[in-house]
């Protein structure tokens, strides 16, 4: 019920505000005797940070995570983990023009007409920041999953520009600051997004994410589908506006003929001959690899001026100054990536629980 | 946690085989003093229930919904209400021929897997007659909203054929088979369908749902966004495999400038310019109409020989002769109506509790 | 949050009023593949079942369950089992006169200013009835937990008159009306309440409920616990006030010395030496035997006349001439049993989870 | 789910260990725009804090609170509010020797058998250091519920004590060590708890809630009744054995007559002539008093040398040098307050969903 948690048995509740004192996420329900310290979630954290290439937000955050309970000589003991992330380069002055006006595409209208009170610094819980929580999250649920299941994403698609999946190369995804897996379209896309980001101007972007090594029989039927959790923990995320599994939208043009993925007995083993499911059938894991999509809409904040209106009801523009990212959808690779890892987590143990 | 439940507030509860004597759904959470009767729920499952074109599975069921709990002299009481169809043209016979085999696109195997057993009888529990629990409970959901919310859907695409949205008329839906807004494109698709129909294939679709009346501060910060749990409702639909909201991937084709719907003061209230964001900003309703869009995948069961194996491990192939939609996605259009009313309608209960 | 639902992975949901055509439960979570049949549920159900002595009330009820979904050949199949009991006895016209009028002691004041409306006819909702369908959802659960787990109750008072419990043995629970398992208490409680019945009056009582065979290792901290799911799940019970495990309100009165179990290793396992706690220590199971007890509150149905008023808030007065229990208490332990047992499939089912 | 989360729309989630670096709480459901600072929770904390008088552990600990997020401006903003309580007089050398044993009465072995792993620090996560995080909860729910409802605990037995009811005074509470309204047994429980402190011994405890100004229809049937809510918040508290609501276990020895609280027109409105039912009727609230009563065991750390086994499987004994309270209960005076607050405002919200 509660807002600010997701997942069943593995569970996170996060809190904080972009420019509050700290952040951080409560995760519960983790398996006992799990090696873990601050370095492995920091790895993951590390990726998502701000301020690592001039693509994205300029924000210098350490973001440093600290183990505050649940882990005992360095392992899991079964009861919360509480982890925790100073803010430290805050800058609220940068805010302080916009506390009276919405900015478009923002969630500040939203937030205004529901509660009737908003932290208009740096867009106070709304804030992208919030994500860093996620990844904390999800670095926890990596541990549950174990080495077996490896879930790793990558930006598909930048503005109106996709990759050539022909060339896909999942070493290319660390050399790039996009963490695009085409090396070719890493080189188009710096040039575009050069220009984008000189202009004051934002994109949009679409990230796929993929898990491998799920065995099959995790999910269930039917609101807690497998693929239905996964749609909504990726629409969760800040300015996601789709989600896909597998084939997604283009399976709408497909026969029943080229959809239905085939099986076949390879090496004394059922194994299907394509995978257009995308991993997944009925709500539950089909053994091959999970594959999903999300749609980013382009950074709201920009700096040509918009129309807007104040709190008062004036109309009036606003265009905004502060330090953001040209295309936010490369720091959402690493959340997304979370998120995957979290739902499988999840189900990993939800599956145990009733088939054993 | 169950999987078989949907909602916070308001919430149901399905259950039911395909082939079992009957399918039910129990709607918690209601409140109290609703006017109901079956009638008003029988008007949403008429428009779902198959066998009223040719382009629907013949199979023959008068879906008759009968209220068994609470209600008392024709109004809700806010305890549970207890909906009950009837099955009633089942003929087991058409199944037997596929008990040991797994039928590509479905989720034969995976239950196999996760369960390791399974009612083949036209799917059991994984069949799309589950979604006429949906439906009944997207009438109560209905009676919740009120008469100031209207929930309709449409398709969008089948197949291939996208509709053009300048001929987009509301009282065209009602006008064809396929629940189409374009009258050109209904005619064309029936000529399309028909084609589909006979070659014993079937194909994909995209539907539209629109809800207008939803007034700003429906939703929540973060996991309970009012898109999240759309994703998560409509992705639960039986052969969903994508959800959009407003623009959708589209989105990550704009720029800041052309994404972000600007405000401006109308008529003495704050009014969006453009609603490319789908009616949601920060997972809040905005005051627009919520505009979500899902892809159905061709129905899997198909005239066409296709490869599979047995569940004792043996090359074979399979073919359906069953009755089946050629298209789906067409009686998907009420379902999707359905799970997006039940969403606004816990989000309706859901903002009252918070915010009063 | 659904008020009608109880558990998180062994979950069931209730709905039904006690003059309607039926009441039923759904049970979500069950694993697959353990035999079941409508026998072994009406085994339960046959034990609440109302006039089988004159010590319950004449309402005669078959209470034949139905199992309408998630059970093929015999065998759980993962999915929802939907039961169903139909209502034959109702005899409506017993309850016309007060329809106006609040029954002291009854839910019908409080239903009446929560809900605005109120079906009067046997108490509705609140009717003792709904716990017909919490039996058949305990015979799933004993199902769950497997022979290795046996949940047993008795009463230990019956008004003032409590047990002697040296002469314990469970063989005389089946022996006498009242579930006693002291022989001498039993033949005094027949007199007794056949004084309390002649005279149109009603009696208390506490039950026992006594699980053998519980592993140590179920539950879980915090607000999980198992003796807190244990309290909600008996205080949910209708008319009962008060709920302990172990010592329970004794053990306020003990000294630290005597409380606490030591620990001896017997048989090459650790042993406790007594079991003041119950079999539960910081909400997990210990492996001994878990012990919970409720009281219930005496029928409130009676035949001496009470002040009241009606809805229209007049002064009046009632006297109930219906059929009723003159100790509701002596039916609650088939009740408290089946709650106890749910909550212990659940726990098993979470502690599996977690904990592998 | 999550075993450290309580609640469902006031939802709150705890984290720490007793001697970890901190604790903490997330408290989630929170209506925007109520005044809060870190003066109005640290009051309650006060209250509960060890180390006010001879009677309650000497660990020093100031409890302070500080509020992480959710507050803005001095004002809920309707997002979490994250409390933190640093932990300060650890003193883990108290705790070295009984790393390998297992107390008898603490939850040590159960945790050990559970999860394989134990931080023995002075209890780790079972620690009823914890009850601060709920006491800080409890601050935030009496916002919620304004000043019309107030929640008084008061300690009603100590050991076999009991208090004289003819003496109630609430203004006595704030006047001894014990929280307790019966100025003569206040003065002999000091002479009492002396000797049972200075033996080394221990004592329990009975402590009885009182929450005036509820309304009547906050509750729900069936299984979120609100005694079933309050029995699992109640139970859930550390060292609890039992919970009552109005007359509880008396209740059973009642006759229906004596029972059943009568009704009157008097003032223009329906009241309850008695209270026999404390507050809640059919799992709904009356209007009258909610009177909830809990037994809290002995502390189970204790001077005498008790005997137990070895993680290893030895015999061995024990005896505790640390600091500990002789009677545990009068610390949990406060927290069953706080429990009793968080259900009541979750209930508010609740009923406030429902029915508006």
């Amino acid at each position: 019920m509660a807002g600010n948690s997701f997942g069943h048995l593995f569970r996170f509740t996060t809190w904080g505000e972009s420019h509050g004192p700290a952040i951080g996420v409560v995760v519960d329900g983790v398996p006992p005797r799990l090696p873990i310290d601050e370095a492995a979630l920091q790895h993951w954290l590390d990726r998502r940070r701000p301020g690592q290439s001039r693509f994205t937000t300029q924000r210098q955050e350490p973001d440093a995570v600290r183990i505050l309970s649940g882990v005992f000589e360095g392992l899991t003991t079964g009861t919360p983990i509480a982890l925790e992330i100073q803010n430290v380069d805050q800058r609220s002055k940068d805010y302080a023009e916009i506390k009276d006006r919405f900015r478009p595409g923002h969630a500040d209208y939203t937030y205004w007409i529901k509660y009737g009170i908003r932290d208009y610094r740096g867009g106070g819980r709304s804030s992208a920041r919030e994500t860093a929580s996620r990844v904390a999250a999800g670095g926890v649920a990596r541990l549950v999953l174990g080495d077996g299941v490896q879930v790793r994403g990558a930006l598909v698609q930048m503005g109106p520009h996709k990759i050539n999946r022909a060339n896909w190369d999942w070493n290319e995804i660390e050399r790039n600051p996009f963490w695009c897996p085409d090396k070719q379209a890493a080189a188009d896309w710096e040039f575009y997004l050069d220009g984008v980001r000189k202009s004051g101007s934002s994109t949009g972007a679409v990230i796929e994410i993929v898990a491998s090594g799920v065995p099959a029989g995790w999910g269930s039927p039917l609101y807690r589908k497998l693929d239905a959790d996964l749609a909504s923990a990726l629409m969760s995320i800040n300015a996601v506006k789709g989600v896909e599994i597998g084939d997604g939208f283009d399976a709408a043009s497909l026969s029943g003929e080229a959809n239905a993925d085939e099986l076949r007995m390879i090496d004394g083993t059922a194994q299907f001959l394509s995978n257009h499911a995308g991993g997944i059938l009925g709500g539950i894991s089909s053994g091959q690899e999970i594959v999903a999509r999300f749609a980013v809409k382009p950074t709201s904040s920009i700096l040509a001026e918009r129309q807007t209106v104040t709190i008062d009801g004036t109309d009036t523009a606003i265009h905004t100054k502060g330090r953001h990212d040209p295309c936010v959808g490369i720091r959402a690779v690493p959340v997304g990536e979370a998120m995957v890892a979290c739902v499988l987590a999840d189900h990993k143990l939800l599956a145990r629980a009733q088939t054993g």
